[in-house]
């Protein structure tokens, strides 16, 4: 399969070469990168010295390089001015940007500053969450790649929630983010002077992934969906921790509904009662940990959901809706232990 | 003012020396410590060579030392045992372990394990949170140090509960501490190799301090109070952050509320409207500094509270209530600003 | 293959289950420790959830298990007194810990403060760096795997300790390591708490590297050879980075002799000139990465070696020393590229 | 007295203001910042809440403050071009950046890259390493405050260098930066995303501290001077470490040497035989920390140096050199205990 990256000289970039340098059925034909045209690829990223022989390209050279499937690892506002063209010649497109995520063109208008351009593919797009959408996604020529903390605070509310077991006017989700999330850009407040050895909230009065969390969860429910949303920055590099508080309206052996709900999802773990997962036991990997605690015995579920940002959060989620859509095995390449310690 | 310390080779006892070291109306007669005794206090600490020139002093030596208060530095239980005789002679104690900190014994016994060897202390001791009970610590002769997390939490939902402007009953507290609230001994799960670049909860079906806090928020109203209370452990040396959650029951104007209640609090800061405050920026100080949110304008209040765990959270309000106990100024020696970057 | 790992609960232990249990050619017979005995080991390594699907066993109970190659991940001591048995058998054997390394059995005794109880086995035993010794290790029954210092420094020194090129009487090591070098064991020192945000040497007047690597560098030349060694502690949980210095005896363009001397060499990477290469640009992988350099053009030269101490320095050495032994490719399960960011 | 700060948005001045705000016999005038005008110095540096009640100033208005010292805490090259005015008026400064270090004016043209503008003052100034030149900083209008390298290579080789005990023409400085010494500016290596859980070298093949630091040991010995000088890059926020190697010319015994030159200096601590200093321990405070070893009774000196580069490479040593400058005790203002853990 011939694959093609837009965008590639940012942490999502740079992990799904990652993932994909080393798989026999994948040839990447081409990476750009406005800022690095000209440059090796593993001269900016010498991890990957060995594994990928590249240069990045200008984007405006890639006209058409009979890809595939090409992903957009671009900034907000650039898919859904270029991809149009591709897709129109047919090409399959995952886009790991937030161009296509809100089916409500006014919403995302308010909340990414921009007018829309192109709202006639964020209606035919299908939201990559393969737990929610798998069908769809299979057959889809564009993909909207969930968010990072999407991605984490769905999947840990989604069998409360479907089940209807929880008021879903007054749930919470705290969470916590590793620094890659905040992107590869210079900036004074990621430093490692600035943010190691600390913690804050950010966004508390209003972040984007604030409407995309709202629509999926409306979309498991017929109910009302209200949801504070509190983001925090970690000083870890890599990993998202969401903890989810939702109110209990009935009894429920809630380890027994997770597990039930992700039997057979391959990358979503459930692990045993009373577990707390940790970040680094997902660094480098496609899963999303779970567990969930009633404490006290009270009417309040707690969900604790643990992912790596960069890889179920968005480079790997991209690669197994890319596995989805071309019809190869959804979990190839993307089966390694986590790096811990 | 002759100054003892029981229980000094752990991190309140390094703090306690930290902060008292430089002060010249205090001598430090004693501090001991069963494991080190006889050792050189900074060949322990290094950072107080120059400024500590003591050896730690075995418990038991420590009969009558005629000072004008004690700390206990000691761990769970020990306190209970040994302050009594202390007590009886008239010397005044600031307790930082959890011994006296539970007015219902039984609540205490079920908690912490063990049966209570001095309940009528425990009626005479006097919760130390100046902001909340500052004339009763300055004539106590006990005092109970708060925890930790029961300062930030406490001081972050005081101005909502004391005013009844919150359903007291569904109360969420999400805090993250840094490595240092788990004390200075060895452990697996607190090696930098075991808990750097990682995150996750702990405790969450419950902790210790739990209790605590509903303690002192049932102080703060006539309602019934019941909170979920999740404490996660951050990959920093010090500091707090509580993450708050209430409901509110009325239209109002929480900056105001917030900086009317705390306007003459030396050592908490509302920060101004929209802030999302650091843990760095308390680092080494006594500050608790707190930011107030509404989220979207709906009714869920947001309160972000930091503090240092050691300081605020431990060693320096037991010496901001020292303070208050001997009629000394209550800021004396606590105003150094914080170590940031 | 059938494959048994002896001592499995440390960092080298899991290591080798990381990256031998996505192997399809590799069976994983049994991983004994005497201290974690019937607990799964997914429940100490939730990382390996789904990957390893067994419990450790009771090193007493491994009696025999027909394997066709044993690890042995002990600490020093174990392995000379278990293997011999498992040797006599026919087993094959890979010692990582320090039993085998040093053919003189008085200098090994010295430094590691037992009496050796093996010394036959020390003789036939061949240092299992490939870099040195590929043939050797091939047909070797039992390979000493090198230390994680002595493995970067050895590399970093070899082309120019080779060619006869510097005063082999006065090198110098001076080598930082990231904390899992310290093992799994507690300890104060290696807490979070103590040993983040800081850095120190340690073992300046002797650590136990120090004897194999000079009997190494004096494999590689008849002159005398006499080395200061200088370890550090890193704050970080992966890498190590060796900065070495040689004075030079002669004229010579040092990047193309070190490209010369590597070309072949699939673990070993020569960056380009005036390159200094970074410990996560190996993070997880088998790669050591070499710079070059001479400062201001004066004679001396500074060399520049960067390894993950878990892959290199141990766990995949060990796994790169058993395809050989095995007469699999070389590179078989080692090609990942590094986790970065 | 009255005392001005030029460029005090960067972590030098944050710095000064951190040490000198509590500090009643001073009183900061004003602190400028070009990028920073009219923002309060809070709102930029929040642990400075309470303490500093000034708003950035800019530069150009700051033409006649009648201050009785002013530090530059500016970018190189600033200074050369401004203090003079202040100078000619009779004002005392202290500059913390590099633009009076230098004696040779070609050497300091060739190394920063620019034109000198006022060599006259270069003449005139004195170096502000009070360990070296107490007498001529007392009496000097213009103190050049040392790098923060060469101030701990300079202290660490200073008892050997002085005594004429070693081989200065073959001098190794192996250092280690916190990454504060890079300064506050927004760049993508020095995020944390980039720089944490990581380690490297930079600029082995020439740092313009390498000239200072050879002038300044230049002046300790008649003999010729050579240095071999390697910065590691740390993760940390604060600290260096200096691992030096010397060889030695005759036998000595190097503690009492060490400890005899240092006895009566306040802020040079000698350990005890056998002390491997940590940056930790000397977080926050003006102290450089001294162990030196002989490995092996071997003829290698070995010297470890711990120092605060914000603190006793920057902002602390101006505030020691300003002290001298007026008057003042040395020591006044710069004695707390370190910040540890």
């Amino acid at each position: 399969m011939r694959i093609g990256i837009i965008g590639g000289s940012g942490y999502t970039g740079v992990e799904l070469l990652r993932l994909l340098s080393v798989r026999d059925d994948i040839e990447i034909v081409f990476i750009s990168s406005r800022a690095q045209a000209g440059t090796r690829v593993d001269a900016l990223f010498p991890s990957l010295r060995g594994h990928v022989d590249l240069l990045f390209s200008d984007p405006d050279d890639v006209t058409d390089a009979s890809c595939d499937l090409v992903f957009y690892a671009t900034p907000n506002g650039t898919a859904m001015n270029q991809a149009p063209a591709l897709l129109d010649k047919g090409t399959r497109v995952v886009d790991l940007s937030a161009d296509f995520r809100l089916k409500d063109i006014a919403v995302w208008e308010r909340w990414y500053g921009m007018t829309h351009t192109c709202p006639e593919w964020v209606e035919k797009a299908v939201y990559g969450l393969p737990e929610m959408y798998r069908e769809e996604i299979a057959s889809a020529q564009l993909v909207a790649n969930p968010g990072c903390y999407p991605t984490a605070v769905q999947l840990g509310f989604l069998p409360l929630v479907e089940a209807g077991l929880v008021d879903t006017g007054s749930l919470i989700a705290d969470v916590k983010s590793g620094i890659t999330g905040a992107g590869r850009g210079a900036s004074v407040p990621n430093l490692l002077a600035e943010a190691s050895d600390s913690f804050k909230a950010y966004g508390v009065s209003g972040h984007r992934h604030l409407p995309e969390i709202e629509q999926g969860l409306a979309n498991m429910t017929a109910e009302n969906v209200s949801l504070t949303f509190t983001p925090h920055l970690l000083p870890i590099i890599r990993g998202i921790h969401a903890t989810l508080y939702a109110r209990l309206n009935q009894d429920v052996d809630l380890q027994k509904l997770f597990e039930a709900r992700f039997a057979d999802e391959p990358f979503v773990d459930v692990m045993p009662a009373g577990a707390h997962p940790e970040t680094r036991s997902v660094r480098g990997t496609n899963m999303c940990r779970l567990a969930v605690h009633q404490p006290q015995g009270r009417g309040t579920a707690v969900v604790l959901a643990v992912e790596d940002n960069l890889v179920k959060g968005a480079a790997g989620q991209a690669i197994q809706n890319m596995n989805l859509m071309l019809g190869l095995p959804e979990t190839k390449g993307l089966l390694q232990p986590a790096l811990m310690p």
